[in-house]
């Protein structure tokens, strides 16, 4: 096992841990001991239908939704039990540098997001015997999380708002997470997944950092020097000083775990390869929520899958950040648009069964 | 120097070379012996004023404007004398692996935009005795230098037709060469520029490659699998055994020293960095031609520009592949686009002064 302090509470906010125990997973063997990583804000109520579940994104923890909750938002813990999961990989849940052989480092097994579904389900109905959930929601990764919610659990999951992902990852998004992969494993330092410490794959993590300043940013976001939004005053700190250091300070196997699972996350798994049959399946009121700007879940892809699900609409939030608007740096601007559709959606009385 | 056949005339079609002799560049210190690689078409008249200029993009040769020319398209070699010249450093002019000590390989001088066309316009005035030019085209890099050609000629460019490029490179252009660039130069084989032969580089020229095919095309391209535009059946073929080898067979050291320039490509740097004033000295009509699913050169960026040109119009190129839209993957369909649009620039009399 390998420290890092990036994954530490200190840095991504209390967490608490729940042990699974041995979790097989869909790609074949097993994590013993499969610990994942959560956080929860607000009260179970008696009847236990007051449950907001969002699963983290590529390279984020659970501190990521912290600016999404409060009082005065939509996800509110005056009024909800809100419960924010680690995905399995991600530093912090069982992931290849936190654990211990047999599947430390370069052995941690493939993870699907399935796999990490299924976990949360178990997780939230063992610990607190939750049988339905008012909201899942997420962005990105956590996205690819929500429908899976939404597909797997059609009974259980309410409500469900994808944001800035996709139910099947396209062809595209393969191709391009594969270069935040190759730009890792290219470094000699990463050395087959077993370095000694993240900070010999340095230039690999910087390279990939790189990357993300061209998709996950927009066009727009430099002509218009947006980078000011996230308090530094030229290109070149945005890029040198912010993205790089942030995605240097990462475990490599952790980002290469993610990686994998994000190309492959698809729900058509569930029906045998038909992205219309399992979108059918969802019985959640759904909120499609793509970003404007974003260069690689574009809103087209996103209300494609939209039109497969039987009771949902489109809502496509603004944000000239394109993917990384997730991160709010735009504040209210960014939040109030967020606040205004899951406040609509929470609103929408699904208790009922769901006329077609 | 390196032999690499794809730079052969049985590859990239037969070529002449004039020879300019030692040339300053902006950045300092000379090309000795400057060779300029061209080939021509059509006859020139006797007016001298039936020249058309096309300078080549990124990766790219004088034979990709193959298709662009003929005796039914626009540029014409009935009506037309075409004269297309391979920007320095592209692997077929004077470029790293083809050019003798003391500027061979890594010792190659970094060469701007401008070193290009002050090149192109001693090339064609000293040999042709040109003094006016009908038309100036070029995609990307190609776009690059027709802006150039325009705002440094403004009385000798009668008409100028950027395709798919800017007149100053944007920031977000900059960010994604550089990961073009980097993947290169994060191949051990790459060994700072000294290579023995450019398959020492291929698993940096292969991730050179990966990005492209994440950015050159478009998000809809994969979408509907226009792939197969390209006469291959999956989208594996397409990047591994189309894009991949493409890219391999290439100079690393050509395509850094192409990245380089394409990174600063900067018309304002003739004024001080004033743009307005730049594309102010234009005189040519000009037909600012972005490409509608171009991923890096969006049609709002080229937008900002064609504003900026007194005598110019905006018109878009419709492609589904993206900026590899340039390749005519799609035959007619793209090509037809590109012709009305030539033929109706052409058609406009420029030889009065004009009013703004």
């Amino acid at each position: 096992m390998i420290t890092n302090n990036f994954y530490s509470q200190e840095n991504v906010g209390p967490f608490e841990v729940y042990n699974l125990g041995d979790f097989e997973l869909e790609e074949g063997g097993i994590i013993p001991d499969l610990k994942l990583a959560y956080n929860t804000h607000g009260e179970l109520n008696s009847t236990k239908d007051n449950v907001i579940v969002i699963p983290t994104w590529f390279s984020g923890t659970s501190k990521d939704y912290e600016t999404y909750i409060g009082v005065d938002r939509a996800i509110n813990p005056n009024e909800y039990f809100i419960i924010v999961i680690n995905q399995i990989g991600n530093g912090v849940s069982s992931s290849p540098h936190n654990s211990p052989e047999p599947i430390a480092m370069a052995n941690f097994p493939k993870v699907r997001i399935g796999d990490d579904v299924r976990a949360q389900h178990k997780f939230i109905t063992e610990k607190y015997g939750i049988k339905e959930i008012a909201l899942v929601v997420g962005g990105s990764m956590g996205a690819q999380q929500t429908y899976e919610w939404a597909v797997r659990y059609p009974d259980m999951v309410k409500r469900a708002a994808p944001i800035a992902g996709t139910a099947k990852n396209t062809v595209h998004d393969f191709l391009f997470t594969k270069t935040l992969n190759d730009a890792i494993t290219s470094d000699p330092g990463w050395n087959g997944g077993n370095y000694s410490t993240h900070l010999e794959v340095a230039d690999g993590l910087k390279r990939h950092a790189d990357i993300w300043a061209v998709l996950g940013l927009s066009t727009e976001f430099y002509s218009q020097e947006k980078w000011k939004l996230f308090g530094v005053d030229s290109v070149e700190v945005f890029t040198e000083g912010f993205l790089q250091p942030l995605f240097q300070s990462l475990d490599p196997n952790s980002l290469l775990t993610m990686g994998w699972k994000w190309q492959r996350g698809d729900v058509s798994r569930n029906t045998g390869g038909n992205l219309e049959e399992a979108l059918g399946r969802i019985k959640a009121k759904v909120f499609v929520m793509p970003i404007n700007e974003d260069m690689f879940f574009p809103v087209r892809d996103c209300e494609a899958e939209q039109k497969l699900i039987p009771n949902s609409e489109l809502k496509v939030i603004n944000s000239i950040c394109g993917h990384f608007g997730l991160f709010g740096g735009e504040g209210a601007d960014y939040h109030n648009q967020i606040d205004d559709y899951l406040n609509e959606l929470l609103a929408i009385n699904v208790v009922e069964p769901i006329l077609e």
